[in-house]
């Protein structure tokens, strides 16, 4: 391999790392290697891994080597974090209980035979909230080891902002992928509810789980999306001629001007001032780009939308512990306990209104967004906390959640306090590429570098 | 027209009017007026109407009559009963409560449009139990007065039993088409889940309600499904091809032998003795016509089935309810509010169990269907109540309403009170058709003909 590019192994992309390998300017079991050894390094300083085995890590990365069946995959010998609640059939699902010490699944999650088959490398498990709750971590906040560093895919949001991996999968029920990717500096993305099975992945709500990763380039999130869905399942091989497709794809919409809506009301309203100072500068930029900028208006089912999604996850959530629950309840965590037990008394009545109020959210706002490419707000209505002991506030989150919708968050500034910002893009039902081309577009316009965590350099 | 007929066109089915109107032997304004004369004559015996305007409706004969766009329509003159909770924007809707006394929808019920747009004759209203739950009726039995009629089709079934109208429409969430059909002695179905919009239907439960309707005979009641299903929304005219075609498919079977399972276990141990004879009678039949006869083992997911029906149904019905019954309270009648009262306490936790219940019940009977052309049973546990203070017992008619499936019962004999009896044949979902096909051979097999009424010769 190239010597003097060994040092910046670590910072490339899943683009950039399939040309050395491709070129066979570097093996499989040397990026293995590379990779554990910063693991080594760095992992001891956040804990955001909850299982990785280095003997068997290697071993793997050799077998990938021999194998030449994954040839044209943009994914060949890519490490791959995996959140600790997708079942993995040689490696311990904890699901961050002490419940599930030494659980092997008898199956991996679908999705995870997906990312075998095309030659990724699983590197391990990252750690989670409780059942993917809000009972906080010791997970590290590698910008600053005071602030929290969110939840539930708190683990693969700081493995992949401390370069132990160049994407992570988490999951979202309110705002698990998104919140943590801005609290951490790197990029979130939650596709359209239902695109994704969410088969062998523990539940929290089934009206509500979707799949979600994170990396630190855009072009990474849509190379995953796009081998994840359409040529995967139509199983056509990629070429670089369908790599060069993805990538001017997502590339495209610099030619064009996106509408874009700024979400006004609610978002503006709950938003701290700093926040909001933030938000401002990146509608000018996006503005003096050209970026077509109007206010979105939300419609009238956005009021009461958390409270619905709330109600929906909680029951399910609590029907899905529920008879484990009563024999273990003296196993669970403090605030796992208090949000299962909160489901117990939700009627039926709430639960089948709360339905209703999100289905007809869902077709409200798919019809207000017919005239819009995306919608922008902040991620966060407030900074990192600096409180370990909470996972953050989900409620700028999860009203896309709710809805369904494709969601991305992009690092946009730092804050007072030195800690990340970002925005939030959010595209129409279904229009994932969409969302992803106008949001290299939005994320080339405000041209900002959020750089390295500090943590990394120390 | 043919004179000599006059006495029998209230015995004809839907197939034979159409012969004689496409021959011009019968115009359709006098098949209205030999209706509205037999209703004069019966109307005031039974009660199953709770709207008709005899003037509004000789008119609209004469519409109908004057326009020659539905010419290919089997439809087309022929008179339908519609059960009280469809909107009609031309006629009351009451709901059979007294809080809708002068109650004009903005819109028809869309599958009304339907039959208008293949010029059916929009007959009047039929009385319907209280929001089609189960507070009894004043709708007669014409089997025998004392008797109950069921609910909460039961206008509908007792307005075709007594040759007011050749078919009615009816809804089921439990089994308010089949139970009463089955109590008068006539044909009802329902067909699989979602076939047909609800919309602009005045709902008891949105994941079970469905439309069905009763006839005297299959070839009409398959007439229906086909007109309303596939040819309606593909646009094709109805020829004398087309016509044939169907009645073809739906007697096809008469050359195949249908595998049918008999469902034992609940069924047979639930039955009073007469019921279990009378099936047996029928078994045997199909069995020496060569009919391929198994037991049909249900599931095990079919424990509990009823009762998860029920939550299911009772939560939504409250929550549908829920605002405008606490206003009202004292408008509704006792077992209306009763039932609605009975939704009010039940946790969304049971409610999500139920509905997986359900989602596995449908999932293990769909399997267990596919070996089975059919499979049949009593269409009620016990003889037809001698008791007008009860709608009846849906339990043998609830578990197909929470599976979705199409369902038909057929008469098949009468009682030691003179009471009819039915057989309830029960198809894979989707396969509607193939139910129709099967069910026609099943009749012709039983060749039991049950007659008039005795109400309809005093």
């Amino acid at each position: 391999m190239i010597n003097e590019l060994k040092d910046q192994i670590i910072d490339l992309s899943i683009v950039e790392l399939n040309k050395l390998i491709k070129n066979k300017d570097l093996s499989i079991s040397e990026l293995a290697q590379i990779y554990l050894n910063h693991y080594k390094k760095f992992e001891p300083k956040v804990g955001a891994w909850e299982y990785l085995d280095q003997q068997k890590l290697f071993d793997q990365s050799k077998k990938i080597e021999s194998n030449n069946s994954f040839s044209d995959s943009l994914l060949l010998g890519i490490p791959l974090g995996i959140k600790d609640i997708f079942f993995t059939k040689e490696m311990p699902t904890k699901m961050g209980s002490d419940l599930f010490l030494d659980f092997y699944p008898k199956y991996n999650s679908p999705i995870l035979d997906i990312f075998k088959k095309l030659g990724s490398l699983l590197m391990g498990k990252t750690v989670t909230t409780e059942f993917a709750m809000n009972e906080p971590t010791n997970v590290t906040n590698p910008w600053n080891k005071e602030y929290s560093s969110g939840g539930s895919s708190t683990g693969s949001a700081v493995a992949v902002s401390m370069r132990m991996c160049p994407i992570a999968l988490g999951t979202q029920t309110a705002g698990s992928v998104l919140r943590p990717a801005s609290y951490n500096g790197i990029i979130g993305f939650k596709p359209s509810f239902g695109v994704f099975d969410t088969k062998g992945i523990f539940p929290v709500s089934h009206t509500l789980d979707t799949v979600g990763w994170m990396s630190r380039s855009i072009e990474d999130i849509a190379v995953i999306f796009d081998m994840l869905s359409s040529r995967i399942h139509t199983g056509i091989n990629l070429t670089d001629n369908v790599l060069n497709t993805i990538l001017n794809g997502v590339r495209e919409f610099e030619k064009q001007i996106p509408r874009i809506g700024v979400v006004a009301a609610f978002y503006e309203r709950e938003s701290c001032l700093e926040i909001q100072a933030n938000m401002f500068e990146v509608t000018e930029k996006l503005s003096n780009f050209g970026g077509k900028i109007e206010i979105f208006k939300l419609p009238n089912s956005f009021i009461g939308i958390n409270e619905a999604r709330k109600i929906i996850e909680y029951s399910e959530a609590y029907t899905f512990h529920n008879s484990f629950f009563r024999e273990h309840i003296d196993s669970y965590k403090l605030n796992t306990k208090t949000r299962i037990k909160s489901g117990k008394s939700i009627s039926a009545s709430d639960y089948i209104r709360s339905l209703k109020l999100v289905s007809q959210f869902r077709k409200d706002i798919k019809k207000s967004l017919e005239n819009f490419d995306v919608i922008i707000m902040p991620t966060n209505n407030d900074l990192v906390p600096k409180d370990r002991k909470t996972t953050g506030d989900s409620k700028f989150q999860s009203p896309w959640s709710a809805a369904g919708l494709p969601a991305i968050s992009i690092p946009s500034g730092i804050d007072s306090n030195g800690m990340p910002l970002g925005i939030q893009v959010v595209g129409n039902f279904l229009n994932d590429y969409k969302l992803l081309k106008v949001s290299n577009w939005i994320k080339n316009v405000i041209n900002f570098d959020i750089g390295a965590p500090s943590l990394l350099h120390e």
